[in-house]
């Protein structure tokens, strides 16, 4: 009776950790699998995409299995919120709903799955968006790992914002909104029991009031992108490679906290791979980079705003994104290939 | 440094399998536990709830854990599709959109996450639904198991319908759209080998047509539900509980198929209790019985349809459900407790 069930492949032929790890091996899931199975519907999948008929409404939704759930600076309630607005605001978007599906191991605490919930609600509260509807599934002991959590959001376009990872031109400024390192190192290192969580809090924040900020600008802001898995890397190759350009990034103003740099040391990570959760960036025209910065800075978490590179034209090299060092020399910033911090969101 | 983790409870204080079953420890759960902590925000959690500000839009949100992956009948990628669409049926309106969140275990066969994807999206183009938007995040063996799947949908309301659990007046017929108990019996005789797979099938489908057909009705379409977790039992009585009227079934009329009947009498479960996909619950004002039911039979989907009771006034006994068997006896039709079938959906 069960027809439908394909015959097995080789042992090669299996999903691995870095299929969902933000990198190369994500892409090629996605072209190779996901959207042939989807290509009778309406274009390719992305983070956040306008309902069709209504183009100022914008869907995005994200799967939350972050482990532990508890750690400096967050949890995986507050970060399914942050998470979601952050998808929607890349889009130029404000958060007008969110809903929420649990998936939860039996025998997990009750009070553990409420402290979740009562974050998760905090967040959303805090964001100024309602948490509109949600479902629970149980599953039994040793089929999930304690909760994972689906945030799907829907945000209305802000007047006049059409940002876009294909929005790239040469000459535009290249901003970052923070520091980077911090949510991957602090997760990583409370679940590692490493030692550095006295010193990292994850930046899980949302990004929506710093879009906002940035809304004067109008079509000079060009691409607004959160780094989240695959760090700022695969944000910056991404972009370069939807907007056919070159990336050059100057190495010293990237801001990398020195315990992230610590950490990152001692773990062999690279902190441009490394998630974040509370920072972006901002491709602006040559002409707006002054006014965006100052409207970045003019809030709490845009405080340490900085301009760490500039647009160039292809020259043959579309989507490569270059990194100068202090000494002068150059080095190709690659798309990460696949999972450096599984669960990591 | 992990302040927001709670002291932990005794081990009674657990979640169990039944809390994700759709009965009385879902409910709870919900009222102790969810609904408090999202207690600053827009009222309550319902399967599919209006945008704020866009009430002619209205999102849901469902998990899908079903085990087996497939099943006679159907999968959880078809499964996804049909119960999401349904939630958005529920409340009178077409789907426009539907995003898809995966969350997928290390180590699964590629060949079968392209089979479940391509019945996805096979279902979605079915049902003329895109799906706009999605996510894939990876965890590591043993903490998932296999494939679970969340799909949110947004509908928009069909013109002078607004049905609801809380819409049920005396004297309304009540009626079936067709047989119950096919998709809780398929799921669970595959996934125990017990032998019934060659006379059962899930019933999983759209009902979005069925719905579309009744829309002539208008404001006498009172309620639509389709009875998934806990069955056709947990249906009328959330219907009964909602609209503070009693519901009176005559058993004889309820549509059980007999390798149904026969699967679950070997089981040791009510058919009232067993979870369906394909059908739905729908109360009408009692002139309108006759057209609703021809409506309904002229799709495929709801060829078997049939009246089967009547909304009484309350009498001192909201909420109650009363079955009225063949040699006029008079039963409560309870609200399942807990878990029959963990993984049914």
């Amino acid at each position: 009776m069960i027809t439908e069930c394909p015959v097995p492949r080789p042992e090669s032929e299996r999903v691995l950790l870095g299929h969902g790890a933000g990198g190369r091996l994500t892409a090629e899931l996605l072209e190779r699998t996901i959207l042939p199975a989807f290509g009778g519907q309406d274009g390719p999948l992305e983070d956040a995409s306008p309902l069709p008929g209504l183009g100022e409404l914008v869907m995005t939704t994200d799967g939350f299995v972050v482990s532990p759930l508890f750690f400096p600076g967050g949890d995986i309630g507050s970060l399914a919120v942050h998470g979601t607005v952050n998808d929607l605001a890349m889009r130029g978007a404000a958060p007008i709903a969110l809903s929420v599906a649990l998936i939860v191991e039996e025998g997990l605490e009750l009070g553990l799955l409420e402290a979740v919930l009562r974050s998760l609600g905090k967040a959303a509260q805090e964001a100024g968006v309602p948490v509109i509807t949600g479902d629970t599934k149980v599953v039994g002991r040793g089929a999930a790992d304690q909760v994972f959590i689906t945030t799907t959001g829907i945000g209305r376009r802000l007047p006049g914002l059409t940002p876009s990872a294909a929005g790239a031109h040469p000459g535009d400024a290249v901003l970052l909104s923070g520091p980077i390192g911090l949510h991957g190192t602090a997760v990583l290192s409370t679940r590692e029991g490493l030692g550095f969580e006295a010193d990292i809090a994850s930046d899980s924040r949302p990004l929506h009031r710093l879009v906002a900020a940035l809304s004067p600008l109008g079509d000079r802001l060009r691409v607004l992108r959160d780094p989240t898995r695959g760090g700022l890397a695969a944000a910056l190759n991404e972009i370069a490679r939807d907007s056919a350009v070159a990336v050059d990034i100057d190495e010293g103003t990237v801001p990398v906290p020195e315990p992230v740099a610590a950490a990152c040391d001692i773990l062999g990570l690279d902190p441009l791979h490394v998630a974040n959760e509370g920072c972006m960036v901002v491709f602006v025209a040559p002409d707006a980079a002054d006014a965006a910065l100052a409207a970045l800075r003019s809030l709490p978490e845009g405080s340490g705003a900085v301009r760490i590179g500039k647009v160039l034209p292809a020259d043959g090299h579309p989507g490569r994104v270059v990194m100068r060092t202090a000494v002068g020399a150059r080095r190709v910033m690659d798309m990460p290939l696949g999972e450096q911090l599984p669960r990591i969101c």
